[in-house]
């Protein structure tokens, strides 16, 4: 029997010799293929499914693998092991683009009611040169022509040259009668010379603003002279094969190596975001001189290669809330070498950099008066209530829930999911898919409409459960028990049948309860009344749009006025944007983050009180929820 | 016949395959080995002489390889192509210290009267922090912590922090109850936190002074703390193999690929001799936290990776004079990583910093009044003159001859060099072996005596001719015509006769006509009479000690009162010292460098005069040199 098996691996065409007996996730791992699990290996979470096309290999039973979907050649890779020469077919996922997280729609209606300025002061600027040409009588070396042409024709301080640079100095300045183009980056109070390219130069100065989530990863390749933000381009993290959320991210980084391994996904994940961004927009790579990055502590920790253990472990304290510059080429990122990397501050080991430059895309420290609530419902649930005098915080274990993590129907806000579900009054289950045809899971918006759909027409009851009677043709029972057909010609990788189950909604439920008891409890301490708000303003990966009705049917949200309320789309990625645009953006990140006041959940005596009373639909207490009353005792 | 030759090389003991009809010397160069080859592969300078021990070679003629020698198995490497096995025998200078190169002398017998002080303030400071724990009341993060304590406990400016430091922060200070040792960096007018140790620290903080010199290369390991110099080691420089002066080795780096070659064989150069100084001094290069290198500007240019050609190209403009700081890791140097490299600044292409740092070492900015002579005559001559007020300096092209390159029976100063030469009335010839045994050749002090000698006896005439009847026995022709032999029974490479011949002597009297001429033309250009000098210092690779005498007779130096003679070993190192112990003396290096005026001596309408008429012993105008005269007309 053959000792080497060659694996084929479906569909980026990897293909690579094991020994007879690999694991299958091991072999993936080794050869740095994306896949989803969470369990860690376990065989219980069932994320790690792939197909088996050709070849033979030995796989273990699971819970998790229905005996139908078995029987169509998939398995679960962390159960398998490679017995012949295989080709393997994995789940498309990491080569989609995540739709709809792209940018804030309501920074794109509005740019001039944020808290963040749409003003054009980068922190890497251009400048033309015209050297003289050197001579004998004027011994200066090239660099201090460069210098003092700079300050001839500017007020910026520029003492520094990145080594980079300097490598390519001399020929720079002798080409074209020394009609050249400097590029000088903000350091501290200095200007530092980070490029030096013709004049004219061949391509505008570009700049990075990345989202990087838990889950989804987000790019923006931006000109810095116009503001323009030319291509956007998004994905799914790749540290996901590592585990679905920080606390096992984190877990995961503690055995020797794998801190390493996280810092690199995470570098690839970027990189490969990048390359496609500038391929899209015809920009080099080398040209991009500046990066802003909003992003959660941990997934900040985990980029820079930082050890977030200390980040769970009471008292919860990251090695640094304001991170200091750090150079793009350090961190693996394939920019122009002397390219900085500028992470928004985080307050916290739970309220990160991702909700302070978030606050940017959001009007709460320009509006006028009142008091807002900002949510962020991403793969961690974070609140912040507060205006511009004060900002108060408090972070939630939401779970990914709404982010298509953690549930068996779920999907990001990618092609094939559904986005959108009415349940008409003749039983009709409709429904929109992102790229249309048939679906493959469904989405955050769609899980909120499906849930209130299902929950107000009665099909599923307060706590949840299906009713099996009203459900009709739509029950099924399967692998997870009891569920709810939503299609049977579905392109679900689990089989034809797409079903949320009753699982599945016992897992939306707490979270959408840890999110509104967190938001319960943040006012209360605070003080203030629901109603005494003037606005919500809504984030997170839920997808494109977000049916606020909906939303508070299921009590996601509080039972506010509907106007009173915006979904905002991807606030972490314009508030990097923002602070890519202009350095007070950059400031104004700085002071919101030592202006906000944390509030430790964990410690709040209430909050179980309050999680616990919100694990029903809407609440157990109806009385918060009037207009759901109304709906369901006419 | 094979295709395939396995080549083993003594006395590296490495081993390598080729194929058959590899050049031997491109096979070296590409396993990394050092060989010296000034004329780049023609067959012309006869130095990358080896020898074949077992095996067959196709080795061309060579005029450069006498018969004798060639009988003993020797082979010009780049003549010679792999026939089949070899064992090849490389000369051993490599692997030896340079001798008697390590520290100035001068500045070691009078620390207070040199222009640099003996202070110490260094850029890199320690500090003990005591920090509070992490509690729940108090969620600032790590850094944050370390921050606030080293605000509290000095009045150093610490806001930035290495990316590196930043990795093991977390761990660093929940050690032994938060009682830490930061490391500061100065970087600009902040400080940066670039290193975390344990309180109490386990070592000092170290910083590391380099010569890096064309032809030899010195460091000290210093002891930021106290000052001391815990070890010094030397060696040759291995781009050697790449060219012997700069301009052969800017001439080299013009193909591709070859500048980055020419780096990291600098790179190389320093890690090797830094190895050594720390194994010699117990102390881990982890704990480097500072480097201050002083070297010419094509070093500097070479050891940064910048193209080096508009050196060599009129009007001779270098990319810089003022070097940015530059991280160790990004020029490959094993150090702590956040350490940083600051080179001494240079005034032109052939005034580098070497010359600025090596002013330090010498008390001509510091003495109370009168004007002084500096001439370090290196690979590259340099000379300085002045006072505290101004500075005018020139370079020519002196050639190694001195350093014991360009000749035949020149060696540096290493052990096997005869170092001083006496000839007695009676004809006998005395000599002094650095390190005792057989002599492999001649040293720089050892020239300057044995030219002296052969001169003042009448063994040479004034224009270096051999006189064949006074040199009786002595007188031998050979593959380089006419010569003296100086040692029968000898270790030199080329046989068993250690000969100095006409064409050795012609070369060193172009290198110390070049020296005298620069002096000349840069008084005359000052309007300044050599009398008037005060002072004259001289640096150097010639050895441990130069015979004054000897080099006035020959016509090196000019015909002055003996005392007003000083020969100081090698300034550089010592000004790299200087500046790494505090940064008083890295501005006043600064401001030497701004201070100093440079004369491009290929500009001046004399210079030719002046150097033809120096190619004598000891000039053509005889007047010139009294002392001379009378002694050879008594």
């Amino acid at each position: 029997m053959k000792k080497t098996c060659r694996v084929e691996f479906l569909p980026f065409l990897s293909r690579r010799d094991y020994a007879r007996g690999t694991n299958l996730l091991d072999a993936l791992r080794e050869i740095g293929l994306p896949l989803k699990s969470t369990c860690g290996g376990k065989g219980t979470c069932g994320e790690c499914l792939v197909r088996i096309q050709k070849g033979k290999a030995a796989s273990r039973a699971s819970s998790r693998l229905p005996e139908d979907v078995r029987r169509r050649g998939y398995v679960l890779a962390c159960q398998t092991e490679i017995e012949t020469d295989l080709i393997v077919e994995l789940p498309r996922f990491e080569e989609q683009s995540v739709r709809a997280l792209v940018s804030s729609r309501f920074f794109e209606a509005h740019p001039d009611q944020t808290s963040g300025v749409f003003e054009i002061s980068p922190a890497v600027r251009k400048l033309r040169l015209s050297l003289p040409a050197p001579s004998l009588a004027d011994n200066s070396s090239d660099l201090r022509r460069v210098q003092r042409q700079i300050q001839k024709s500017s007020d910026l301080r520029c003492r520094e040259a990145g080594h980079h640079v300097l490598r390519r100095l001399a020929a720079a300045v002798r080409k074209q009668e020394g009609q050249v183009t400097a590029v000088l980056s903000r350091s501290g109070s200095e200007w530092r010379l980070v490029d030096l390219q013709p004049f004219p130069p061949p391509q505008n100065i570009y700049g990075l603003a990345c989202d990087l989530g838990t889950t989804t990863v987000v790019t923006a390749l931006v000109d810095l002279e116009d503001g323009k933000i030319l291509s956007t381009t998004s994905g799914l993290n790749q540290q996901l094969r590592c585990g679905e959320d920080v606390i096992s991210r984190i877990d995961y980084a503690r055995k020797p190596g794998r801190l390493l391994e996280l810092q690199r996904l995470a570098a690839r994940t970027v990189n490969s975001l990048l390359e496609k961004a500038c391929r899209e927009a015809g920009v080099s790579s080398a040209d991009i001189h500046d990066v802003s990055l909003a992003a959660n502590t941990t997934m900040t920790h985990l980029l820079l290669g930082l050890d977030p253990r200390t980040i769970r472990e009471e008292p919860y304290i990251p090695t640094v809330n304001t991170v200091p510059a750090v150079r793009a080429v350090d961190l693996g990122l394939d920019l122009n070498p002397e390219a900085l990397v500028h992470c928004a501050p985080a307050v916290g080991s739970y309220v990160g950099g991702d909700i302070t430059a978030g606050l940017l895309a959001t009007p709460i420290l320009s509006a006028e008066d009142g008091t807002s609530l900002f949510i962020d419902a991403g793969t961690n649930g974070e609140l912040v209530i507060g205006n511009r005098d004060w900002l108060a915080a408090c972070a939630c274990s939401a779970g990914p829930a709404f982010e298509g993590g953690g549930t068996k129907c779920g999907l990001p806000a990618i092609e094939g999911a559904i986005e959108a579900v009415t349940l008409r009054e003749n039983g009709r289950l409709e429904y929109r898919v992102i790229g249309g045809g048939k679906p493959k899971g469904v989405c955050g918006s769609g899980l909120v409409d499906l849930l209130a759909e299902l929950f107000v027409h009665g099909l599923i009851d307060r706590a949840g459960k299906l009713n099996e009677s009203k459900a009709g043709k739509r029950f099924v029972r399967g692998e997870d028990g009891a569920g709810f057909l939503i299609e049977k010609d579905s392109r679900c990788y689990w089989g034809r049948d797409l079903v949320i189950s009753e699982k599945d909604i016992t897992n939306l439920i707490r979270t959408k309860g840890a999110v509104y008891s967190a938001c319960a409890v943040l006012m209360k301490n605070i003080g203030l009344d629901l109603n005494r708000l003037d606005a919500v303003y809504i984030a997170g990966g839920f997808g494109e749009h977000l049916n606020i009705e909906n939303a508070v049917r299921i009590g996601l949200l509080p039972d506010l006025e509907r106007k009173r309320f915006r979904y905002l789309g991807n606030t972490s990625l314009t508030g990097a944007y923002l602070g890519l645009l202009s350095e007070k953006n950059r400031a104004l990140v700085e002071t919101i983050a030592a202006k906000m006041t944390y509030l430790e959940l964990n410690a709040e005596p209430g909050y179980m009180n309050e999680y616990t009373g919100s694990l029903f639909f809407p609440h157990t207490d109806i009385g918060l929820f009037p207009t759901v009353k109304k709906i369901l005792e006419p």
